[in-house]
């Protein structure tokens, strides 16, 4: 469980994946509420679905830094 | 608990992820509140769900810099 | 306490983060108000809510590296 | 108090954040004024707060590189 | 006061923050008492408060950077 330092480095790359994407995401989520109200938890359920997929290669980096 | 210079950068790089990902959620988020007043509620829990996981993974990122 | 030259690499990482991330947040907290002026309460305290998360990790990364 | 060169680059970084962070608040503050002249106080203030986190965590960034 | 090559960098950094957060504000004001010449000194007292934020950081890494 000893970590390197430029590990680290890898890992912190990794959660900018997160970062990146799910931040995309969710920002375009926002707008499309504002825009479409009665489309409201249509809109949240597929923005979760696909923050997921970020959030699976995001975690797994950072685990795999860790390894 | 002692943490390396290089391992310092991860922590960084993580902190950014957050940064980028909540800020990009969040801008969205106040715009989108403007243009629909009534879904208040609706949009603020919603950005609040999306930048957990982004959230998440940016602490982990951290954390994982100091083990 | 000592911090190692490089460290202090990471802990301006981690301020920028909060740089990038509550920027982006009250840069539209701000044009949010400007639209919707009725709203400016409720606007603030979603925008102060999501700040926090940001705030929290970038406090943290930048902590990090002073261990 | 000695500070070695590569610290100094950490502060630099440090210092950005709050040009990044206050930097867009404030622009978007302004441009806020401009359509609502009449919130000015309550934007203003709005804009204070909120510059706060990010000075918060830029100046203990800077700090951090003296210790 | 011998400031070595490597903390030049980091006071040229600190520089870049001034001019990236200071300009912006400015950039902002400047267009705004151009859309509302009546609140020409609301906006100038405004923009010299959010401004003097980011001048404090800015000095202060580039004084870090001659310690």
């Amino acid at each position: 469980m000893t970590i390197t330092g430029i590990a680290a480095i890898g890992a912190g790359l990794a959660a900018i994946a997160a970062g990146i994407g799910i931040g995309k995401i969710g920002s375009s989520a926002m707008e499309a509420m504002a825009r479409q109200p009665e489309m409201h938890g249509k809109i949240q359920s597929s923005a979760l679905i696909l923050a997921a997929f970020v959030e699976a290669v995001a975690l797994f980096g950072v685990v795999a830094s860790l390894i």
